[in-house]
């Protein structure tokens, strides 16, 4: 859980996940691709062709979360790759530099004191499975790369979910947010 | 302050600072080499020769440090490159997995509450200049690279901050530290 893994999104032609939509909610979008796939770790890549497009970002230790909300975190979420969970979102976030330039303790006020970003992810465990990627220390276009696994079941509880959390008081420092919908065939 | 900067320290025949000596402090050493490089951002560089070895690093936003903290820090430190800078420090350090696996609360009440990391920091500015460099995202051997600069006349200052450190709770997550002494020629 700890050790950093890297992970590569790649769009082009052919893949795991069909993508449905890719919508552009603050700046720039990215550009129509038909499939995405991830790729984890370093092992060779199958890569079947150029990709259309692809952001890369790393699984790395919490930055916000207390010990209290790994716990609670812990005891209900799943892992990725459930059978059931045939629904995806790719959602790459850019921050403003005013956000970068605040300190620790600023930012963990609004991510949770102030937006409740953790206690509203966690209303929808365990059904939307979740793993955020850092991305900008590695000179990316966005600053991070949330996925979502989730079932059919729960779409019309996913889109609650971002809508919540676009809501927030955390969001008024997102400068660039594509949300890309995906469904395995 | 707040946009990433890549960093790389270069070891060489040639360069900027002269390596007067490296020590292992827990764990394996780095090679032998007689000169030291930095190169900041990605702009074309002047290497010389064949690295003996090099390390990378991003320096980031805040991890831990609060707005007070900051503002103390800031009113206080200096920037890198003073002329009457003529010793400097690397000291790259790896923390152990159980470190990692700590919440941020946790890692930060052992950081400054326990381990007054910041307020001994502050303690020896403006004399003592110096910047971190993150690495454990980039698959660095390293998860910190720390750069130190500071005048002849306070390296026994230096000496006294570095095992007070080394002194600390913190220390003991520590796994593999490297200490390379330098001066300008």
């Amino acid at each position: 859980m700890s050790t950093p893994l890297v992970v590569e999104f790649q769009a082009g032609s052919s893949g795991t996940w069909r993508i449905e939509r890719i919508a552009a909610v603050v700046g720039e979008s990215l550009p129509d691709a038909g499939y995405l796939n991830m790729h984890e770790g370093n092992q060779t890549r199958a890569v079947v062709d150029t990709p259309a497009w692809a952001l890369k970002g790393i699984t790395s230790n919490t930055r916000y979360t207390t010990r209290e909300e790994v716990t609670r975190l812990s005891a209900r979420q799943q892992g990725l790759g459930r059978p059931e969970a045939m629904c995806a979102a790719l959602i790459p976030i850019r921050k403003t530099a005013a956000w970068w330039a605040l300190a620790q303790d600023e930012r963990r006020a609004i991510i949770e004191e102030q937006s409740r970003h953790i206690q509203i992810g966690l209303e929808y465990l365990p059904a939307i499975a979740r793993r955020l990627h850092h991305s900008r220390d590695l000179g990316e276009p966005f600053d991070f790369v949330a996925w979502f696994e989730f079932p059919v079941s729960h779409k019309a509880a996913f889109e609650t979910l971002v809508q919540r959390l676009r809501d927030t008081e955390e969001w008024r420092y997102v400068e660039r947010e594509v949300d890309v919908r995906l469904y395995r065939e």
